[in-house]
């Protein structure tokens, strides 16, 4: 069909960022998270629509180059303009450092993509004031954590603003921060390890056939098969999180359905968030590399 | 809890005017529509959702002032970046000047909330530039419309951009337009009738109780039991539309289920897509003022 006046109609880096966000909580089923057939009930599906759309802006600043910090704290403010609670801190600042990358790359070379090599440059820069940024945004919304190991450099997250003069003082960047909570913290651990997972989850969305959200829902139970999900760790124990690794790799071998495991899943409260925000990187990385929806 | 620094996380118009869009098609079960729980084969979830996100230039457009024809057909562009077609292009044409009343309510007395009497100044204010945009609008995406009656003063749309010469020479400004149509589609009636259905719903949405998509979906269930749908009378016939109606009031009455009245209009490919227009103005207005998700 002919085009009308005005410019083409492409969705910008933060339109698919924004996008990213409402197709992972559109893809089901994904066991124990909340999709759009599956609630909690204070937890639900609304909510995640709404935090998608009040995390625009922060989105729309990390689109315009960063800084991460400030751009992520302003995304976790708007997100938490709904009832429902904690909808998607970690998809949020797994989304932020990509979004930056894509937006460099864009300004630098004119291409429309993003890369591992760009986004692990985007966390290599990073400073003491987004380490500020990502303490601030605890602030806003409860994130459930963990007791921090003894051993942690970084001050408690849960201190808030309030680290802010621990962390001048020891000049902790967010790259700091992230590395000292990779070993207990999937997100963290992708975020300084060059987002590896987040890519692969990426390729295996664009490469497959069939509606997207089924694609994302089948690459979730793949991904938590492969690795526990930390966040069933902080939220339960290690070992509920190992079952759920050899339950999703059941239903990937169809000893039992998606569907069941997801009742159950919900029924007891596990929510492997971790591995749901993978797929919202994946989801904004696809969309960046091209994929149709 | 504390917030951190920054400007308060308040929802901006095109915020709301976005999450609109979003909630209705979260809305389930609105028999025969795409919701979150119902799907055509070709026409998804994930299309509404993609829809949205591209709407929202436009959308930001209109909440800056307008004018209503540039922003609408700027929408309507951003809407058709996806796969599935026309998704939301009533909603779309009901929320643009609902969204420009509401700006301009702001600017001139900071107030945040949109009146019929704003709505309707919109619409009477409407130029013949604001016509060839809707007219443009048609361009980007294909809308079921019927062959026109001869009596009909204003071009047929599906002559899209080419209908500038003769819209210019009759001097038809959008309300001009939409008047001609009132009689037979019930959008345009809502467009150049205060928007009173529009108002009507959002006043049900805010006032119950629950989680925002249960009330819509009933909301959506009284509306069609009101009045036909006129795009179902387009798609199909009026007959048909007089049994939507019908069944409509019959579901209300606990006669049969919405669930199974849903799965049989979807089946039938019957699609009462006016009213689900409505419900997207409805929680527009409802969500300016005030309503909590």
């Amino acid at each position: 069909m002919v085009r009308g006046g005005g410019t083409p109609a492409v969705r910008s880096i933060a339109d698919n960022a924004q996008l990213a966000l409402l197709l992972e909580v559109s893809s089901t089923p994904k066991p124990g998270n909340v999709d759009r057939e599956h609630e909690y009930a204070d937890l639900r599906f609304e909510h995640f629509v709404t935090g998608a759309v009040g995390a625009r802006e922060g989105l729309e600043r990390a689109a315009e180059g960063g800084p991460v910090g400030a751009a992520f704290e302003r995304a976790i403010a708007g997100m938490s303009r709904q009832s429902g609670g904690n909808t998607q801190f970690g998809a949020i600042l797994l989304l932020t450092p990509l979004v930056v990358a894509a937006a460099r790359t864009r300004a630098e070379t004119g291409a429309r993509t993003v890369t591992p090599e760009a986004a692990g440059e985007v966390v290599s820069e990073t400073t003491v004031d987004d380490a500020v940024g990502f303490y601030r945004a605890f602030e806003h919304v409860s994130v459930a954590v963990d007791e921090p190991p003894e051993e942690l450099a970084a001050p408690d997250v849960r201190r808030g603003a309030a680290a802010e003069p621990a962390l001048r003082e020891a000049g902790l960047t967010l790259e700091d921060v992230m590395a000292d909570s990779a070993e207990i913290d999937g997100l963290a651990a992708e975020f300084v390890g060059g987002f590896e997972r987040t890519f692969e989850t990426a390729r295996r969305i664009r490469d497959r056939d069939g509606p997207v959200t089924d694609r994302a829902a089948r690459v979730f139970l793949e991904l938590l098969a492969e690795e526990i999900d930390t966040f069933v760790v902080t939220q339960h124990d290690r070992e509920t999180a190992r079952e759920v690794k050899r339950r999703a790799a059941a239903a990937l071998d169809g000893e039992e359905t998606p569907e069941d495991l997801a009742a159950e899943f919900v029924d007891r409260g596990i929510n492997p968030g971790t591995t749901a925000d993978l797929i919202a990187g994946g989801f904004f990385v696809a969309l960046e590399r091209g994929l149709e929806v």
